[in-house]
Parts: structure tokens; sequence; C-alpha cells
């Protein structure tokens, strides 16, 4: 074998990767009582000598994971021997040819499971392109030309309202005062909020306890999950009201339990407590709901994001008047180039971006993401916020820094994406050491009741 | 071991099943080029004595059909031991379970793989129960009570829109001249129309001569694929036009081709040859475009719903004046159930629905669900038409049956679902005795052609 011209992909290696979440009640709401935090994880390999890796994941929140990682691993063919330098050079292309796949395309097209497969292995290209430019992410974008970043976006479905002409003019304006932001961005980072203490499995004793901590923390907004029990949700507002004082945010969050019309009722019936936004109060497929909805609770902010499925979707709840506030999420769609769009569209109609994050690495991701927004094209943090959740970041080589509320920019290259290798071999399942020795304890206590039930009869 | 006291689910087999359609161009279209019609098959067996097996499918077009039947697999543990006679009593309650695992709901919810894949069980219990009922499905669900077609429906998200009193209403007032309606169903069928003459890979002589066909075979509308070259489809309707002469109605289907304003420029230009309606002029998930597209391209009709993934969307397809004709698809939705809340919708909104059929095996489903409409709920076949491409029928143990243009009602019972075993046998994937050998001549092909490059070297 003779050494190839040019270095290029070698290896798309996946992994389901599961914590136990469930077993702590973390993350639970009313549409979730028990999820298992989980990543369909990939790995870039190439032959390159710089060794460097790019690594992407859709987060999923347990059974299913498998499936995901069976829909990343059918985009391998397209990635397998991509020349490395091209690939980081025009992530873009990749990302065209893999929406674009026409048989792939039927299973879609652009939403679900395939879609965010496209997502993690599009995350992962950036990683890689990031950690060879030698900057973190949210500096890599920034300090890209107006013309590159807009050569990035798939403009299909969205032209009848965001034009590449519309996006250039978008970006030549973010770049005014670029310098001034990055430098205040390093030293004070970008505002976060914290949804840690309002999950709904938590007691009034720790909510109160969490609420406290995350006002003395520095987080001027907290959340608390809402929608399973409407006494249950006027009891903790009034508790998480209460803790943190009227000078504190407060946003509610629903994660789609209710129809068009309870949403406008539940809502209304908890307007007392000054919520800031009430976030996913229904279908994330509804547009037209959302609008009715946002007309009838105002001044409450409707929000929405975390599932809404790809660029297309939040062009109409732009164009609908549906949404005060935009939640991207950064392993939901299309990865970082239709994200580029979606923070383009939200620019174009001066709707404020505060990403959805938590689960596993989604702060470590969609930070770069806002920050880029802040840096070069929205330019401001007025009414912008990061979700911050404190789970399962050290599982992560590059795991976020928050100072006073805020996430600090990265500094180390990619995308802050890596696992550590030891957090791969526990939970990888269900083969890794995690895993298998619980699945092992499973099978005795199984057997052990068997032979009981065996004894008793 | 005892036996139970009421039968079960002992088994959800699944099969990779492809056929090698893309060598003859069958199915190509301006987004999908070279599609290998595909189904990722269930079979539900049960340890009851009748011996009857519940079958589904969803089908697909090639790559990723194993992503699909991944996403089958995941759902096993939710129906394998249920006891036969309820899940039969009430399909409804499963198909609540799938949508509702609040794991497998992250990824979607209600849309793409995952819920294909419950559309594919979904169906496969109905197949069961009308089987287990010796009717078809078409009458089975004809026969059976509002109230109990009511309590099939998921009203979650739709609420706003239809309520269970408005269905109520609906199905008893379709109920009126039902037994007149299924002499005619069973005397003249339900009227079809061809898409076989209008695929864009075929040559004008060839098209010429489907289409002349066509019209001798009884269809009343033919349907051309559009929306790859401009001056292409201008020929070819030009060509279909004067072959079936004004009377023959003639749609077109740009499969997703088109931008919103593209979709109305193109439509525009090709409104000389009067089509009848445009089929899936832009994403099928941009109701506002439609909405946009209809206003501008009328009288020609707009036609969406092969790609749309759930009631929701169909919603507000209805909701903002979006489509003239609503196209169901068997397997793309949550199954009958979710069929049953969009065919209530649309007679809601008094739009006709005419399925999208075709591929493999979906005419022989969709048939039911259109003769349930025309029986029981719409109460007319006027503008409605259901697809009939003329392929792989045979692979059915239960094919369709087309006589002067007109599907003729199925007899047998079940679902017209199940596929002949040696079928199964000889195009599972990459098992199955046909992919087998082609597998082995594509590898003694690869060798011969390194071996040539190693001596050229």
């Amino acid at each position: 074998m003779s050494s190839p011209a040019a270095s290029r992909i070698t290896a798309v290696d996946t992994f389901d990767i599961r914590f136990p979440t469930s077993r702590e009640l973390d993350g639970s709401d009313a549409m979730n009582p028990d999820p298992d935090y989980s990543a369909a994880y990939v790995v870039l390999r190439t032959d390159a000598a710089d060794g460097l890796e790019g690594h992407g994941f859709t987060f999923t929140i347990g059974r299913g994971n498998d499936v995901q990682v069976a829909a990343i691993d059918a985009l391998r063919a397209h990635v397998l021997g991509r020349p490395v330098d091209e690939l980081c050079a025009d992530p873009g292309l990749l990302a065209r040819d893999l929406t674009g796949d026409s048989q792939l395309r039927w299973l879609g097209p652009e939403k679900g499971v395939m879609h965010m497969a496209i997502g993690a292995v599009v995350n992962a290209v950036w990683d890689l392109a990031a950690k060879r430019a030698h900057k973190p992410l949210w500096q890599l974008l920034a300090d890209a030309t107006p013309e590159f970043l807009v050569s990035q976006v798939d403009f299909r479905y969205i032209a009848d309202v965001l034009t590449p002409e519309d996006a250039l003019h978008l970006l030549r304006r973010g770049r005014e005062g670029a310098a001034e932001r990055t430098g205040l961005l390093k030293e004070r980072g970008f505002p976060g909020y914290t949804t840690s203490p309002g999950w709904l499995g938590y007691s009034d004793e720790k909510l109160t306890r969490l609420a406290r901590q995350a006002v003395a923390d520095g987080f001027t907004q907290i959340k608390l999950k809402v929608g399973a029990d409407l006494a249950d949700d006027v009891r903790r507002c009034r508790v998480a009201r209460s803790v943190v004082g009227p000078g504190i945010r407060m946003a509610i969050d629903a994660n789609q339990r209710w129809n068009v019309d309870e949403a406008i009722e539940w809502t209304k019936a908890l307007a007392e407590f000054d919520p800031y936004w009430i976030e996913e109060p229904t279908s994330p497929d509804d547009i037209l709901g959302h609008a009715k909805i946002r007309e009838a609770v105002a001044p409450v902010k409707v929000a929405t994001g975390e599932h809404v499925q790809n660029r297309i979707v939040f062009k109409q709840l732009l164009q609908a008047g549906g949404i005060d506030v935009l939640q991207i999420d950064a392993a939901r769609v299309g990865g970082v180039n239709e994200n580029l769009a979606i923070l383009l569209l939200a620019a174009k109609f001066g709707v404020p971006v505060c990403p959805h994050a938590g689960g596993v690495g989604l702060c470590e991701l969609v930070q770069h993401l806002s920050m880029f927004d802040y840096v070069a094209l929205s330019g401001t943090t007025e009414d912008r916020v990061i979700e911050y959740v404190d789970h399962l970041h050290d599982h992560f080589l590059d795991p976020v820094v928050i100072r006073e509320g805020h996430y600090m920019a990265p500094t180390a290259p990619g995308f802050s994406a890596t696992m550590r290798p030891e957090s791969l071999a526990e939970f990888t399942f269900p083969g890794g050491t995690f895993w298998a020795a619980d699945l092992a304890q499973q099978a005795r206590t199984d057997q052990k009741l068997t032979g009981q039930k065996g004894a008793a009869a």
C-alpha cells in the first residue's frame, strides 16, 4: 500500500452511550418522567499526521439510542474516504450531500432520527475543522468571512424569506464591532440561566434550596417545569417566586404537554407569578397554534425550538409571529450549517435566540453558537441567555465553565464535543463496564425473584 | 409450561425487504432518481389456535431501510406478550402507548423514522384484527360504531380544530346511506388514477404509449413527474396532453423540488396544459408556503401529503388553506388510527382525500382507507381518486384488483398487507436469494476490475 496523496477520513466509529440518570429523577418533566440521558456518539478518524479526530453526537433520553446509532451508521459511506482538507474547508458540501441522499431523504425529509444523525456527523466535521484551525468553534465562525458563512447555508425552502443577499447583509452588519465584543466575551462570558432547581420530580425543599443557590450563583433567570398538575404548578411557582424575588426572571416549561386551548388557560392561571416565558406550550409542529397562544398569553412570552425539526419550521414560526424567543438546539437539526440558517432567520426577524441545553453535552456544544451569534451576527446579549443544567459535564474533556451565571468562552480548539475515553468505556450500552455490571445485577435479581416465585408456588 | 389463559403476541419479527427497482428507472422523479423500492416489514405472531398473523410495513426507497427496521425492533417490548383479544379490540391503546413512550418520543416526536415504525406496527395490529373479524379492513371500519371510531383517535394537538364531538357528528352523518354505498362500491369499485406513464426517466415514446394505454384502461386521470428541467416538462406535458385529450385530468408532481417562488413560476409556466393539480410543489413542512402557492396558482389545485409527517401538520394545511387535495399515505403516519384523525380533519374542512400510493404495497393498504371514507365518512367519490402504479403487486397474497380504472373492493379478510413468503425469501436484504446472488456477482466484478487495474499498473 502506498501512502495516500492527501489525508482522508479512515473511520466513522459510533458508540451507544447511556447514563442512568432516571435513577435520580434528574431531568424529569411533564412529558419525560424518567429519562436516561444518552448520546449516539460518532468519532471521525483520519490518517493525517496531526492525529486529530472529529467528535459529534445526538442527544437522546434512552430507549431508541440504538436506532439513532444505526442512523449514523447509515451515513458512513458518505464520509469514509473523503479528503480531510476539502471536508474541513467546506462542511456545507457534506451537509448537502447527506440531506440530499435521495434514498435516505425518504426517511425524513430533514426531520427525526435521520436528520439528527446528519447533525451529529456534520457537527463532528466542524469539531475536526476547528481543532485543525487551533480555534474554539465560536471563534472559527466569528473569524470567517460573511461570504464563506453564506456558502455554508442551504437556502432551499427558506429563500422566500431569507436570500443569500439578506444573509450577506446581516453578516456584514454583524462584523461591525466584533473585535470589541470578542474582548467583552472573553472577559465576562455569555449569560446563562439555570433549569437545575425546576425539575418536576424534585421536592419543594429541594426546589427552594436550588433556587436560592441559583441566585447566589449569579443567575438572573431560572426555569421551572410545569404541566403535569395545575395545583402543583401554582404551589411550585409560588415557592420559587417567593425565594428568588421579583427581580429574577422565572421561565416555565410545559414540554409540549398541552393542546392549544389548554396552553392558553394554564399559562394564564400561572400569570400571577410573572413567568418570563412559557416554553413548549404545545406540539413543536403547531406553528399556527403557537401564534394563537402567543396572542392570548402576552405579555408572557412564547418560546420553543428544542424539538423544532428544521429551518423550515423555524422560518414559519417567525413568519406567523408564533414565538418571542427562539430556542436552537445544537444536536436536533442538521448541524452547525442548519443552525447558521436558523440564527440568520432569527436575526432577520429580530427575535432573540436563547438556546436549549442540558442533556448530555448540549451546553458544551451550543455555547459556541450563541457566542458566534453575539460576536458576529446579532451583536448583543440583551434578552439572550443559554440554558444551563449542571449534569454530566465531567464526562467531557473540555466542559463548560460557568462563572457568576455566565458561560465563559471556551479556549480549547474544537466544538467541546469530545467525551473522556474512560466515560465511553464505562457507559457504552450494553457492553461498557457500568452497564455490564448493572445488567448482570439485574439478571441475578430476576433469577432470585423467579426462584422465590417457584418456591412459593 | 402451562398454556396461557388468553392468547398473546408471541413474536414481532422484522424483515429488511428491498426490490432492485432502480435498474429499470421505475419510480424516478425530480428528487428520487434511482429508488430501490423497499419495505421494513413486520409480522406479529400469536399463540392463538387460529394461526393468524398481523402484517405491516413501512415503505422506503432503499438505503436506510435497515434503520427503519431497527426502529420497529425498538418497539418490540411494547407489543410482545399483549393479549391478542384486548389488542385487536382497541388498537388505539397500543398506538397511544407507542407514541407516548417518553424516551422514544424524543426521537420525533411523531415524525420520521420512529413514527413510521409505529405506523407499521399499528397497521399490523389492524391487519390482525380484520383477519380475526373475517372482514377486509375497509369493511371492519365501515361497520364499526362512530363511538368506537372516535375512541381510536388521538385528539391531542388537534382538539382546537376537531373535537371528539365534531368527530362523532361527522361519523354519524357519514353512516347515512352507507349500505347503499357499500353496494355501489362492491359493484363499481373506487376510482383510481395512474402515475405509470409519467416517470421522469421514461422516453417520450414510452410516455406516449403508456398514456394512451392508461386512457384505454379506463383511467380518467394520469400524473406526470415534473421539476427537473422546465423545457423537458413543457415538452412532456404537451406530449401527454395531446395523447390523452382535454377530457382526461392530468396532474403534475414536483416531489418537493422547488422553493415557494419557483413553485409558483414553474406551475404557471405549465398552466397552458391545464394541469389538474400540482403535487408536492415544495417542502411538506411548509404550511405557509403551500398557502402562498395555492393562492398564486389557482385554478390549478395544490395537493400534498405523502411526506406530511402527522395529523398536526395536516391540521394546519387545512387551517391555512394550503391544499385543495389531501393526500394521505397509509404508511407514513402512525397507522390507521392517525389516518382516521386525518380523514376526519379532511371531512370537517370538506377537502377531498386522494391518497398517495405506489411504492411497495401502498396501493394495497390505502384502498381500504379510501373505501371506508367513501362508505362511512365523506359519502362521495366525487373528485376522489386513489393513485395507482402497476409495480410489485405480485409480491402480495391479496393484490389490488383494478377494473376500468377503478380499485375493486378487497374481499379477503385483513389489510391486504401480507407479502408472499417466497418474496420475503427472495428479496430480504442482504441474505435473500436474489441479493445473495447479486452481491456475489458484484463482488466478482469488483475483483475482476481490481485485477485488471493491477495488471495495467
